[in-house]
């Protein structure tokens, strides 16, 4: 019986990778270096590599694997079709494919936040749930929608982007995809900085927080100190982000929202800012959905990568 | 072989009822009144017997049926489980279990537009598509979401709920939930009559347009007769409907949306203001979303319950 799993998660730095029991055990995790140079060809080549050497190094058989599963930084259909994944140089073509005649092994694909919101669900927190929405705040916002326990790629791949529903209508700044007033523009850690440097500018009460070098940690952990100007700047993003999750949850209904990234470090005290307005703005029909934390940090994307291939 | 198939829509004052072959042809339909006096407990034994006595008439034993499906106005989840109907009185119960009972056949149930987008799917404007979102522009704004040829029911019936997606912040006026700025009040015919009446009461430009007996028949009718007025309102409803349905495809990424209800009769000149703007605020990925007219009217209803059964 095949009994070992490989989970990917290729980033624009690093390429993880986690070798799994059926039973989503870690048996083993390392990383690679990402090599985006000649728009990325290496990058699958030296996947195939390390798996190889993994299988060696743990005396494993390549008949004893179910697969591999992979995200990709950019959208994949359920076919396994990368429609273009700008980080890594990489057009369109199916990853399932390749990496399969590369490896040797059945390949399953997914985006990246898909794929980690797969990971939560299974064995973060989202355990529990069978329907759930990630959003991840980092950089960006990331989203991720599960379906009865399956990723909803969308047809080109580019299901799950909650990062760019339309949230303000006068924003003068350009969001990373060339549109104006993206929730991502708010409710990032980038967007977060963004509420402050506006707020710092104009306000007159006294304030702990600093124009320079001011963060979405900064900001938060004055929250938890009470200071008033921190408060007003998360009540602006609580506001824009209930909204937001407000509109997916009027589409997909989900049992739960798994909140990660590194903005959610800053822990439960989110969920006082979002959750009051997420029920102001939603249907009834979806106003009971629940908030968690994610809990797999770094790992969701490769045990979500693995539990591609052990549905 | 079973060869037969029942398709039932359950509507506030009569009950759509189709007798359909393998193939999706109807062979027969018909309506029923729908009783909603005592919490709507006749509506059900009402349908058992009408399909009961269309099997004597048709000669067909019980025994050469697949089953029953059937749409419900209200939520309904992926068992079965109605979640209130409150125009028929109905609480919470498992329908699937009761009208099964009633009938001694196979029975599945969904939310009456959800149910419809599957028609559609299947024999409508929908036709060659695997994922589409159905926005059914009535009295309210209707919406029901299909990924892979499947109803996205969410974990409690509310899923393609996207009437109640917040579009407008300073809505004074409250929509049918009990939210204010849902796209529903904008969208929908009646909201296409409150957008009408704000403008006629400001506007001076000469139209057609007279605030007594304003519908959205007669504002797409004097948009085709090129009127000022008229115009203006359709790009209001575009905008919002566009901005509204931008908010969708960002989650849900359907090959297409497919325009129904009694709006679209007003035809194909609806996309000229509705693309435009879902086009402006859509993330790139699903900018490419084809745009398609409902062809089943009445129909979808019973077509897609009894898809229900087909799968």
């Amino acid at each position: 019986m095949k009994e070992y799993c490989f989970g990917i998660d290729v980033g624009g730095t690093t390429v993880k990778l986690g070798l799994f029991n059926q039973s989503g055990d870690i048996l083993d995790k390392w990383e690679i270096p990402t090599r985006t140079e000649d728009h990325g060809k290496n990058i699958l080549p030296d996947v195939a590599e390390a798996l190889e050497k993994k299988l060696q190094e743990k005396n494993i058989s390549k008949d004893d694997v179910i697969g591999a599963g992979i995200g990709v930084p950019g959208p994949v259909d359920d076919n396994g079709v990368v429609h273009r994944a700008v980080n890594l140089g990489w057009d369109v073509f199916n990853i399932s494919e390749v990496l399969g005649s590369l490896t040797g092994l059945p390949v399953k694909a997914g985006n990246d936040a898909n794929v980690a919101a797969l990971g939560e669900l299974w064995k973060g927190g989202g355990q529990g749930y069978k329907s759930i929405v990630m959003v991840t705040l980092g950089t960006g916002v990331g989203g991720g929608v599960i379906v009865n326990g399956k990723i909803l790629s969308g047809c080109s791949g580019a299901g799950g982007e909650i990062g760019h529903i339309h949230i303000v209508d006068d924003e003068e700044d350009s969001c990373g995809c060339g549109n104006h007033g993206c929730l991502e523009q708010y409710a990032s850690a980038t967007g977060i900085v963004r509420l402050a440097h506006r707020r710092l500018q104009s306000v007159t009460e006294p304030t702990a927080l600093k124009d320079s070098g001011v963060s979405a940690k900064t900001v938060f952990d004055a929250v938890k100190a009470g200071d008033t100007v921190a408060i007003q700047i998360a009540e602006e993003f609580g506001l824009y982000l209930g909204k937001g999750l407000a509109a997916v949850a009027s589409v997909v209904n989900p049992e739960a929202f798994v909140i990660g990234g590194g903005v959610s470090k800053a822990g439960d005290i989110l969920f006082s800012f979002i959750e009051k307005n997420y029920k102001k703005y939603v249907f009834h029909g979806s106003r009971d959905a629940k908030f968690e934390l994610a809990t797999l940090g770094n790992d969701a994307g490769i045990c979500g990568a693995a539990k591609l291939l052990l549905d």
